[in-house]
């Protein structure tokens, strides 16, 4: 196997991305189209084809001639079989081959992974990852999600399940989690989480953050909060160092379990490093065993909103080896 | 590689057991010596060295023959390089080159590793945890601690404090660890916690509990708090449901975060296992994410006392693939 083209395809929830990238992980072409018109498989598999092929053109090569297609799909998955068991926000996909389809309509390789599981391959490959050879990977946003890269393989776990870092219990009488139980991770550091925080603190203590509001239509964002920080607000700076509280108790369980050597962390919350960052490290290193808190090293993802994409294209490297 | 006698060497705090060990876990015959006489490393070699040949004799081989010798030692250990870091309660072992000295003594290959992941290794190749892709192993008694077998292979971690189970805090505002944290496992399912539990219901509630310490000359154990259980004791059995309880709340964390499809329980503590573990297992079942916790089984580790032995015979198997 000598081809070094891939394309990575990310299934988002409001569009599908198709990138076309080289072997240093680099994206150097994309394509994208609205998730509504591919919500049905056949559709899907048809509009990825076609921008695989347009892709595969502009490398001066065939679909063929490309090492392989990789897609990363918001759900369970079984990568063996490259069998697509449901998604998060897409009705009408149940047990879908997907991999097999894909195959089939452009004669290249196709392989399907979890979105989350191919964010930790792909950081791991060509991102903040490299090099680690126990890597924790954690996703922040509005919601909260893993991956785990033990003695150089991801850990899917025995149904696909493995990284679930959010529903990890940090506080047995913390706040309640959309999944019905208390003290998850994801209900102490998940979006939803940030800006109910983050209301209280302009209802009740930041002007500031009230004009901030009030500029962009009355709605808080998590970059608001960021910026009101940035600003000197006191209690935003307060929010945020909290939110480094929790997620240091829960990562220095995690080091504890795992004894990593890196953990990178990704989403979009991430963009708020700068205000939670020390406060996590802090904690790790007070409350994870000393062997092993000395032994990681935390730090930010690096691919960005291209995760989705480089994540796809180091599976088809992972499972072409 | 064709030799299938293998020696198992179990270095405890208060006596050193080596068993011969055939290729499918059976140990044949054993031999011991005090730690005492060997708290030096070239004393243990010495005596090991000794117990080793006179078991190959035993099956009619030289220990050239053999192939190989494993020792499971108790503390950090670097496997790659046969060293022992240090030992708990056994002080003048301090980086220690002990695969080596066992070779140059023995001409046959040697290899080292923690015990607490021979276990773990133990289980899964000869016990309990045979055929499970995705293992999970804890041992329970005055430490708390455990072993990963994930995607096939025993999870050392970065500086091989990997599968540290016990130091996972439960509940942050829980009982004082020994490490000097809250709400560690350990801390609320170790012996010292177990014990202190009985104590406190033998001297608030149950004569029967009093009557039977009086029998054995006013000592409690963790046996016969599970003989008051046995007896119908309604409070043992609620103080084994709280152990149950606790443990269930740690694995469910292990659950969602590395999704296993087996989880084995040994060590003394386990000899309660009729106890605790309907209670544990229905938190688990209750706690974790559907998928993973429909996924799991968990039961009760099965090398017993044979467990040091037979994973130390474990790790050769391992390292002479």
């Amino acid at each position: 196997m000598s081809a070094r083209w891939t394309v990575g395809v990310d299934f988002g929830g409001t569009s599908v991305k198709a990138g076309l990238v080289d072997a240093s992980g680099r994206v150097v072409a994309t394509a994208s189209f609205s998730t509504d018109e591919a919500a049905r498989p056949a559709a899907f598999v048809e509009r990825t084809s076609r921008a695989v092929e347009s892709l595969a053109r502009q490398a001066g090569v065939r679909p063929g001639q490309l090492r392989g297609v990789g897609i990363g799909a918001p759900g369970p998955v079984d990568v063996e079989r490259g069998l697509v068991y449901s998604l998060m926000n897409v009705p009408g996909w149940r047990n879908v081959a997907l991999a097999r389809a894909c195959e089939r309509c452009l004669a290249c390789r196709c392989f399907v992974d979890n979105d989350v599981n191919l964010m930790a391959l792909g950081e791991w490959r060509f991102g903040a990852g490299r090099g680690a050879e126990q890597l924790v990977c954690l996703t922040l946003g509005t919601g909260v999600g893993g991956g785990l890269i033990l003695n150089g393989a991801l850990c899917r776990g025995a149904s696909g399940a493995g990284g679930e870092l959010g529903h990890m219990v940090i506080d047995p009488r913390g706040s309640r989690c959309g999944c019905g139980r208390r003290g998850c991770l994801e209900a102490h550091v998940g979006t939803a989480e940030i800006l109910r925080k983050g209301r209280r603190l302009a209802r009740r203590a930041s002007t500031q953050l009230r004009a901030s509001m009030r500029r962009s239509g009355g709605r808080l964002t998590p970059q608001l909060l960021s910026q009101a920080a940035q600003h000197g607000d006191a209690g935003a700076r307060r929010l945020w160092q909290e939110i480094g509280q929790a997620l240091g108790i829960g990562l220095a369980n995690v080091v504890n379990l795992l004894n990593p050597d890196r953990m990178v962390i990704g989403g979009g919350i991430a963009n708020a490093w700068r205000w939670f960052a020390p406060t996590m490290r802090q904690v790790v290193r007070d409350e994870a065993i000393d062997i092993s808190a000395r032994s990681v090293r935390i730090v930010r993802a690096r691919l960005g909103n291209r995760a989705g994409i480089v994540g796809a294209a180091a599976l088809v490297w992972d499972r072409t080896r």
